[in-house]
């Protein structure tokens, strides 16, 4: 086997994976966002008639990824495996998704880089030759996020300016070996990073440094500069740790031009009091499979680096002192 | 890419990755069983000198991936990925040793069957030509995920006589494309199956069917006999789910040779009053870098189906009623 191995981090796929459709779930104030033409399906409150929020969650999920497949003119059960994270203790939205879909299943935790990280390794599925079609999934939800990592949703707590909000949202993508659509060309793991932030609120400043890792190794395993990206999307960093991305780039001597921007920062208007963004695993993976690949089949987007970035805490490791690790993996995606 | 699958669900490796080294380490419980003399590192108390067994999990993994990768002679910094996951909510333990790592991190939960399916994909990440070297781990501790599931360890509460017990255990493997070893010839990763099981002190009866159904589509994928294997083991049953399993795949119609067993039934003695068996990622994340490796290397065992279990359940899910959903994956190992 011929290594496709690029520099430190980086594989470059021989034979690029395609996205054959994307589909996406959000709950109704991702639906009156800027974004909100993007969406495929939007909730009408954030219990769309099940239960409890949890089995909402699960559902969008479910949802997104049999009409991923749907879109895609794929039967579900020719999918070879599916692949999907959350943020839920023990991942129960994507385990549970998963018990309805039936395939052949990988749980994955990478909190908000969980839609890059699925789609990375999917990608590695299907180019490694293990696989002809794969679904990759993430999904999150306000009201389920809040109440498991900070306070009862009834509590109405006040919220830090520089808090992101957990989206409501899932995406699914269907990737296939062949076809017609956008194609993952590399990917680039990322390392777990902590830079001493221990504020649970600032998960912006803890994600930056480990995203901007990430991105410098890519550059500089493909031996390329941002201006190659049309668009590198971060997700979900929001406006606090947007701008303390482009500070450390800038530091590490990067010419940046004014492609950079965030899933986080993109999903909600400033009139929607979500402070400084989104965030939450269903945010990157709703706008990846809703604006990102519009603009990619419209050709408005050629070649994106879509980077998502997790914190890796917990509320035990924050009780106990601990600060918030962080990561970042990129997938590079292009119209060829 | 020629495709490697064979069947619904087996993915043969055309380059059997081999694994060099495996290292983990123990709780004093452990250390006590039937196995005691097949754990590289026993710790003295549940602490281990930390100050929180969080803390001491995260340790304990920490631990098992450097010195595997040490016992393979590689230096840590030449491993491509480090695949890992364990039981505690947001998989802390594996996010704060990737931490300590630094290599590229691909964190994964699938309960229990959680060494197995690092091991499973670790493989592709190699035979796929995307990592010539790959770390991969579980781990759980007694009363990290008893104070996490069930109740705080303080209060003693009594347990169920068919209830498995958290296994205290980190184990690593290291996986490579070149060397001398057993090596890993083919993964069968499994869908999620739920027969309704309701009580969480019954997990082996929740995985039992999960697990049947990967077995039988591995054996029929590759038009194998149970008595191919040296051993069929599954990881973790206990003496419940493994008495249900054999049930199922006797009313399949398999021949059964007495090749199975279980990792949760060999790591304690009956006299240790664990009642149904071990339990926990770590239980055949040790069974496998302690026991399951010296009988290969020693070729008493040439041939072995390593099969994880993984109930796939949390706390949150079982308080709202939601029965327990489960998964099997496994990977065969074989000495050439």
């Amino acid at each position: 086997m011929h290594s496709k191995r690029a520099g430190n981090q980086t594989v470059v796929f021989k034979q690029p994976p395609v996205i054959l459709a994307g589909y996406n779930v959000v709950g109704p104030k991702e639906g009156q966002g800027p974004l909100k033409d993007t969406f495929d399906m939007v909730l009408k409150d954030s219990y769309g008639q099940e239960k409890t929020w949890e089995k909402t969650e699960i559902k969008m999920l479910e949802t997104s990824m049999t009409r991923a497949a749907a879109k895609a003119n794929v039967p579900l059960d020719s999918v070879d495996y599916n692949l999907a994270g959350d943020l839920l203790n023990q991942i129960i939205s994507s385990n549970y998704a998963a018990r309805k879909i039936g395939l052949p299943f990988i749980g994955l935790y990478g909190a908000c880089s969980t839609m890059a990280l699925s789609t990375a390794l999917g990608a590695m599925l299907i180019d490694g030759g293990f696989a002809s079609k794969v679904l990759c999934s993430a999904s999150s939800h306000h009201e389920t996020a809040e109440r498991q990592y900070r306070f009862p949703n009834e509590q109405g707590n006040q919220r830090a300016m520089y808090a992101q909000w957990t989206v409501t949202g899932a995406g699914s993508i269907l990737l296939a070996a062949q076809g017609e659509g956008p194609k993952i060309t590399s990917a680039t793991i990322g390392r777990v990073l902590d830079y001493g932030e221990t504020d649970t609120n600032n998960m912006g400043a803890a994600m930056a440094p480990a995203v901007a890792d990430t991105i410098l190794n890519h550059l500089q395993d493909l031996s390329r500069q941002p201006d190659y990206y049309d668009l590198i999307i971060t997700g979900d960093l929001g406006t606090v740790g947007l701008q303390l991305l482009l500070e450390v780039l800038k530091r590490s001597g990067l010419q940046l031009s004014n492609n950079f921007s965030d899933c986080g920062v993109m999903i909600y208007s400033s009139e929607q009091d979500t402070h400084a963004g989104g965030s939450g695993c269903g945010c990157s993976a709703v706008v990846l499979t809703g604006h990102l690949l519009n603009k990619l089949k419209s050709r408005e987007l050629q070649k994106i680096l879509f980077v998502g970035s997790g914190s890796l805490h917990s509320s035990v490791s924050s009780q106990q002192g601990e600060s918030m690790p962080a990561i970042g993996h990129a997938v590079s995606i292009e119209m060829s």
